[in-house]
């Protein structure tokens, strides 16, 4: 895995192939057929303190055909190597959706849940080291909006490169990142910014427009829509790694928008074989905190018990383990709240762009 | 009301006076101020026929000043209007969310849930015929994206007007569609299109879009994003007034999915009051049917109870009274099964564009 490129063509192809030989050389010695890849579990799920992300550890599982199960999973990784294939040589792309329904003509290959085969490509990206927009796969959800200074060149259907200025060349939706953001698709090409924000509701994305807060701080805003999708992860990544900016996060202060701000900074679980190609160290979470919602007052609710226990859940999460966070999380147990990013309006609309963030920055040692 | 734009600030302005007016005249003949509003109630909703659309009956109700509850809620309608005169004399916008927190500055008018502001916003509309857009307010919700040789002018933060094609001048994510599409703020330039599609997923319209279905069926492609925002609806029905073009949409075959269709052919029961403003008559259901899944032998998922319930629900509502609605409704229940729009893929990645499409198309007079 490198962070500095997806795979070209044939090695993709050539990795898939891999997978298909070592099932190919058993047979050819009279054995079943195997798959050999990492324990997806916890326990082979481990922080790497160096690299600061989550990386599977050492532990291997082998998938043999000797059991109806394994035997299944073997060809429907036969079925989806030529697939993948198939839309390589045809420059297409897939759904997870379409690639399960795709399924259906695999006859004992057939996945019985979109779960079965959304794992079954995790597994692939693994072994493979390749990346699921290597193998043209891709999710449901819409990736991020961006507004700023900043220029992109995307490649269009008809293979032809655009350049798209994120602030002078598109509406007040901003630019829609597309689902593969990899160079061989979307290049960084200029920028005059100091940072990238990205920010969890579009309510308070849309506020930042328009109060014009990315030409005032000099910053591109990023919309996360929630839990980021993976091409918003990577996007952010690479406008660290290649412009070299940090990344601030701005969410509500709740213990599901921390769990946003560890996926952009350390990686998920879920994604823990491609951490290092996501996840953004450096990134700094700004707020809302708990602190914030004492020292401006703001509107707030009542923890719910799924809140509480998530709450406990990150105080044992390596990614929490830090002196700040642990105090941020008591905190917010202790007084027995969380508040949204909007209720900062409680001061007019123009208060988190004319004191919040300015102050919040500057506590971190960014000025404009 | 009028369908061919939305007022001017001065219009916008007068019509809170107005609100506010009536309030003030009954307060100097001694009385307790009132406010005058259509009842909002399921038996004051009725299907014009006519129009094709729902809309609210002549019942009124009288809030007046002599219970707390409807003391507070005049209240509340003051401190709205001087809200929205401030963002319209500042050339702010605000989302509704805002306004609920807003009010947190407002003592006994302060909204204890976002519903009770909500319906507010809901109420001033009706009052005063303006439009939400009007008044600055806009939903969290993003709007839907567009993809098709289709160019709208949108006025940017800074007042000026840039020209953006839906084909040449966007990302493989397409022209996202902003909150206010009124004529202010977004004009419908120029198209080479025959007619617009409105597609519910984002695999689906991804999928039509990598397969160039927009260009060889001469046609915009428009993602719903589930139930569609106001913003969507209103672009469609534009697109349908002034540009003449027929509106078809492919959704799943699924009660919710029908809902969808409904909400843009007839408009929703929440909308009454601007259903004309929203709802295209003309709008054609495409697919997927009950008969598809027959037909095509589409992959399925058995009814749930909650699926059932809808059926019937909409087997009495007028939107789905006619005979086709009724007959594809009733063989839905009678196998008891739903499919997704990407369960066409059993077949490849073309199906939907090479096969299905051309056949459902051509069905309904549109070959291309």
């Amino acid at each position: 895995m490198t962070t500095e490129k997806s795979r070209a063509r044939d090695e993709v192809i050539d990795a898939l192939h891999g997978v298909v030989s070592e099932m190919h050389d058993k047979m050819m010695k009279g054995n079943p057929p195997t798959m050999t890849l990492p324990q997806r579990t916890k326990k082979n799920i481990g922080f790497d303190e160096k690299l600061g992300v989550y990386k599977y550890g050492k532990k291997t599982s082998v998938r043999d055909a000797t059991s109806l199960g394994s035997a299944r999973m073997l060809l429907r990784s036969l079925h989806i190597t030529e697939f993948i294939e198939e839309m390589i040589d045809n420059e297409k792309s897939s759904t997870l959706r379409e690639m399960y329904y795709i399924s259906e003509g695999w006859g004992h290959g057939k996945f019985h849940s979109q779960n079965e085969s959304n794992n079954l490509a995790e597994d692939l990206e693994i072994v493979t080291k390749c990346l699921r927009e290597d193998f043209k796969l891709r999710p449901e959800e819409d990736g991020a909006r961006i507004i700023g200074n900043v220029t992109f060149e995307e490649k269009n259907r008809k293979g032809d490169w655009m350049r798209i200025n994120s602030r002078d060349d598109v509406g007040d939706s901003g630019y829609g990142v597309p689902y593969n953001v990899e160079p061989e698709k979307l290049k960084l090409a200029e920028e005059d910014i100091d940072f990238v924000m990205a920010i969890e509701t579009g309510g308070m994305f849309d506020r930042l427009v328009e109060n014009g807060f990315d030409e005032e701080a000099r910053c591109a805003l990023v919309h996360l829509k929630g839990q980021p999708a993976r091409s918003t992860r990577r996007i952010m990544k690479r406008m660290n790694e290649e412009w070299g900016k940090p990344i601030v996060v701005f969410t509500d202060c709740d213990p599901w928008s921390f769990r946003i701000f560890a996926s952009i900074a350390y990686g998920a679980i879920k994604t823990a074989h491609i951490s290092e190609y996501l996840a953004t160290k450096e990134a700094t979470y700004l707020g809302i905190t708990a602190d914030d919602i004492l020292s401006y007052e703001l509107p707030s609710d009542d923890l719910s018990k799924q809140d509480l226990n998530a709450l406990d859940a990150e105080l044992s999460d390596p990614r929490f383990s830090d002196g700040w966070w642990q105090e941020q999380i008591n905190l917010m147990k202790e007084i027995g709240k969380k508040a949204e990013q909007q209720a900062l309006a409680k001061y007019g609309l123009d208060f988190v762009t004319d004191t919040y963030l300015p102050e919040k920055l500057s506590s971190i040692g960014i000025g404009y």
